[in-house]
């Protein structure tokens, strides 16, 4: 039911800079290349099997190639003798465990990201990188596998939404990473909603599960963290006066987006204070439980001890106790024994115990 | 009687970047739209229901233009045929969960803010969005809920008080911001009772609810400072040299504004310091109260279990046990049982636990 | 015994910026205005009712005008028809709830402070707004209530000790500034002196008051350093090179006021951790008494609860209890009561209670 | 079986700036010094005893010595005669304790590194300072001790695998960083694995040896971030454009090198939490061990000691006790005793002890 | 045994800014001064008693003035009239709490720094203040105490050992400050060693003492920190570009030295990091302990608590008991006792408290 943290290797060590290799998990599915090209009045949409070097290239259309699955290197090589790029492009496309991150290698840019999905059925926030690379008319994605994230882009772009169709390939790249940022509002909700519920727990009923819930949300906060922070240092790249690649209109919008990153950032970090509050909760609720126990406990103990030795003390077998004889002794004791309790009770009622 | 804290989608995931969509609660009102001319000498208030070029765009006269309610798109497209802005301008008004910000277009700044309300009944902070564009003799404000923030303002220009009708659109905007971080000090000064309230309660009486109350009270300052953090770089921004629609006059009031924003946050960081020190005081007095009971418990346990075990000693049934038969004997047993009551009691005095 | 946090509000919500209200407690004590004209010379001291624009502004004596008690405002704005200063900055000497700050009017310098005073017979550090306006040859300052903070600068000038007379007004407001700081340190003192009690008191006899104690001294300290902070803002931006209101040889005596205010905070920010270690300290101790507690506890229960068992077995009513008829039975019972005892308190002592 | 933290003495204290004086362990194995010698066609590899002065300044080849072992300085002294370094630099290579650091002396740079190896055996990370002298073509590495770090990288030249014999000794100093920096992973695997099967503990049985693990793990990532963090200042140096001796293209190699230190400082930061997250997970399983253990006393007691007392009534031996005589007074008594114990349970139910 | 902390006042509060006043420890020796000359080829040593203009001025030998003591303003008033310095410099010389720091007034540099020196005896870190004042081919020292700190350089300059002699003033002040910082060394060790005690400790058999000890450690650590922050400053100036009094080749010297107190600091942070993990530790351990001693009392009452009660049903004196007329009914009840205990062992046992 619970997920565990996993750190994975980041690269066969060892290995030559610059090596291709994939270190995600294999995938059997083949590898799945989509080529759409369009401009305001044309629109063209297929899988592709080999690159053609003129369909692509065509100054007039903007071309988006896109690559699911990493896991055969042979249609990156392929990729990489009509885009030639970086051999540590390649390596970080491939290791899929990058930083997020933007680098400007003037005639194109590259962008790591991560996307996340919360995965319902395990309760588990699975992440996969998504990495760019923008040429003046062209733009390359890399999925790991096959999602539906850019569905709704791609939708758009069929159907001539918007103005997405009238602009270039630096305002494809900012509707995709627009797509993703706005998957990461609904973890965000997802978490929210986690902490609604652990809270009602906490109050009503903490138990060892809902420590357990408290520590995982914890882990899943950090981690999450971990890869919102240098996302912010990747969309103020973008939206600052730096590479020509994205055009002054477009910045307005990698503006926009770089607000809600800080804004994802904030919430993130609030949500953080939120979970150490409710482990504090958790952990002073406990006490307060405690407390509640260890009173009936006392309050018990208090009453009924002393009681108890008093009757002992009647219960000896002593040969010339006095008292036992006494007609009346028996109700006395009784009675007296009844005004300890009540003497008790009202010092419970003092010490606000009752 | 306490509140939920609740995380509102930030927009329609999936739906183009620029889509004029209100994301914030339904409201039935229609929505209405206020417009205030004015200049040193002229003065003119009124609803309106179509924006009427020339009345608005007369160049002698500051106009103010207020909406109220969001909810009705219709309207704010009819104002944007008058006032043309940037679609993201638009979505941001109507995206009632933007952070603070504040953006540069040139032609007109533009502006959000949060404003902040007590709900005494609910005993909630409830807080709206408040957008304002400034051109160079015009403010438009955007209100999601008819609100009294501003009449204070509203009156200032109705009579003429101080020099507000002397100045320009700048000045007005400043003066409403300054209405709203005004408010701000209100919801500061019930934190404050809120504090001072725990405080004696901790000392005096610290139960479960009490707890409650400091882990929402830590919430409500956790989200209040999210929302306020922003606001240092918006009036930062707005006092600093590198806009034209802010003549440097009003820069000095902004500089004033920057000062109580600065104030705002130094406080609510006070705030939360002093809430953690509440929480640690909750922990210790609990911690406190156990080590009473305990000593009451062990106090009590200690005096008379043995006394018990010794009475129990002289309840056995064995045929041959001298002792029974002495005369003395029960009177010394209870002689010995009080010495031991009493050599605990000095013990007891010795650990200080009297 | 001990003090209230207390946070009074900023302004009169609502009221126009630049309105002149007095925020502070009401004072029935007359506002009184003194005056200081000297050079090097000459020195001339007295009370003023009018301001004499002659005396005043006499370009070879400096002028020290220092006005005592805020709460007429006739006082201020028959001030402000002689030296004319912006609207916000009389609201800021009148608002005594400011961060302190100074600002650069070009003409004038505007610097808020606030001063701190141990009341020892209320255990309470009371805190009042000094504010400073510095002309060329002309320094004005505004006290809350007539104090004696100023007493020896006013000595020294009297007296012409040190070179304070050959120097401009630039350097009477560092010399004031500098009492004031001096008298941080005296609060600081105070407060090592309470922390080093509190200590004591942890290690001896931890208890609710010393808990109490911990809270309001950590709860001093947040106030305090929020007061302290901006200071060095002001410190800083008076000894660098920005005003040519105060001359480069003054700088080296506000650079060394700098250095303090630095020292100041670092001493601040090491009483905070000192406290909260103390709190720390004061928990551990807590939980260690209750170990102690806890262990009388058990060893008494351990050693007495098996012990009662086995003399009420033995206190049974069994017709057939064929150990009761044995002569030597009851000895041997007591022994081998005494052989647990002796076993339980073994096992104590390795357990290491003992 | 647990490592003990270990701060040894920087140098000896005392001793003039600039001395040659190993401080690490004394090591009987004698230094062993190799060379390398390669370009893209030729490539000689072998140990050397003498330095020959023509043999390594050969301007068409790249050198590459590698001293290993510190505790020989006549080694270093007569290696200095060729290469003559500033004596700070030689101090700073025998001095084991640095900080990791990169300085430009124009004529050449000089890194300084940690290298971390986790022993399996003795459950401890070592580390070992590795220090690189670069030349224009010619770069020296000094080492501890005999280590197989480099094997990967000597693998490659004596293959002639990727481009690292077509480039200068800049590109060599960046492979056998990058093997440094991919052993880092291989440690934070480790530690990766540690922090699961803690987790796991903590959640199953959590006793005083997880305690003692959780706390040699925290003071290991605490050191090991130490170490980390001066890391990222040396890489970042070296891909920024401050010297000539790192040609632009190896710039691209540094900058992903310096990406790979931000993520380890990422994740040994994350580690942290997590261990955090951990220590107060262990503590609240501790409380919560605590609360069912008391719970179960104070159940028991609660239904035993009042029942206790009433059997103790009975026992007492007064002659005039009327129920003792009444034949159906023990199953009365008996039944009594029952409701008693069944009330007792019904009252835990609610309270959700049971 | 332990000391307290201590925090004395910086200055005679209210005294005039550039009084001379020693505000340390009163000592009755005599303030010796001491006077090296040296060159490369010359070297002369002595005490003086008066200060020969010549002799300290001679353009040739850099002139070493060490003060030892601060009691005598006598000797700094002379020292000032061949020195002639700002007021508010020989004012921090006598004030002996003064922050570290340096400052360039062209003609010559002022540091003041700190020494510490670990008190063996009371286990005290004693602090002493050193203060330089650097001219051109000058130095001149102050130090509140003799201390055999400076015995090293001193012996250095007699044997013309290193180029000590070769270099000038400012090499010297380097050497001088490079022994203070490698006693931070020293201190930091025996911080080590308290912090692996302790640890062991905490391990072994947590107290009341511990508690103690950890709690001074972490007030050293707190007060260490504070006086450590700001000597990265001060070798941070004096490294950088800002002063002709600093030669180039001496600055290398100086960057080594930063490095060194960078490494100081990051020390200091990591044994602060150490401290908290040991106190949570100890809490832990003393939280496990309660646990163990909770075990304990609950088992042996749930064993005999029921037991005993089981005794007193057969220990009452019903005249209708048919029980206790039966045969076997002791040692059925003893079975059925013995059958209570091994069930509740049994369930010890599966709840891992056995």
């Amino acid at each position: 039911m619970y997920k565990k943290l996993k750190i994975t290797r980041k690269k066969k060590i060892g290995s030559i800079p610059g090596t291709l290799l994939y270190t995600g998990e294999k995938v059997s599915a083949p590898v799945k290349v989509s080529l759409i090209t369009y401009n305001s009045k044309d629109f063209d949409e297929g899988d592709i099997t080999s690159f053609d070097h003129k369909k692509i290239n065509n100054k007039d259309l903007v071309s988006w190639i896109n690559i699911n699955g990493l896991h055969d290197t042979e249609v990156i090589n392929k990729l990489n003798t009509i885009f030639p790029v970086h051999p540590l492009v390649l390596e970080d496309v491939l290791h899929v465990n990058q930083r997020p991150k933007m680098e400007d290698f003037k005639e194109y840019l590259f962008v790591v990201l991560k996307m996340f999905q919360y995965d319902v059925e395990k309760e588990v926030i699975k992440s996969e990188q998504v990495s760019f690379i923008l040429y003046p008319n062209t733009l390359i994605t890399f999925q790991e596998e096959a999602g539906n994230f850019f569905d709704g882009v791609r939708e758009h772009l069929r159907r001539d939404k918007g103005k997405i169709r009238a602009l270039n390939a630096d305002y494809l790249m900012y509707a995709l990473i627009d797509a993703i940022v706005d998957n990461y509002y609904l973890i965000l909700e997802q978490l929210a909603e986690k902490i609604e519920l652990l809270e009602t727990e906490v109050f009503a009923n903490p138990n060892k599960i809902t420590l357990k819930r408290i520590h995982y949300l914890k882990q899943e906060i950090i981690m999450l963290r971990k890869s919102v922070w240098p996302l912010r240092d990747v969309t103020s790249l973008l939206y600052k006066d730096e590479t020509d690649l994205v055009c002054s209109d477009t910045r307005f919008f990698f503006r926009d987006l770089y607000d809600h990153t800080i804004e994802v950032m904030d919430i993130v970090e609030t949500y953080r204070d939120l979970t150490s509050a409710l482990m504090e909760m958790y952990l002073s609720s406990i006490s307060n439980k405690m407390n509640e126990i260890m009173k009936v406990l006392t309050m018990i103990s208090t009453i009924f001890i002393p009681l108890s030795f008093f009757a002992g003390v009647y219960g000896m077998n002593f040969k010339h106790m006095p008292e036992l004889e006494l007609v009346h002794a028996y109700p006395l004791v009784l009675s007296f024994m009844a005004t300890i309790a009540i003497v008790m009770l009202i010092f419970f009622k003092r010490m606000k115990w009752l």
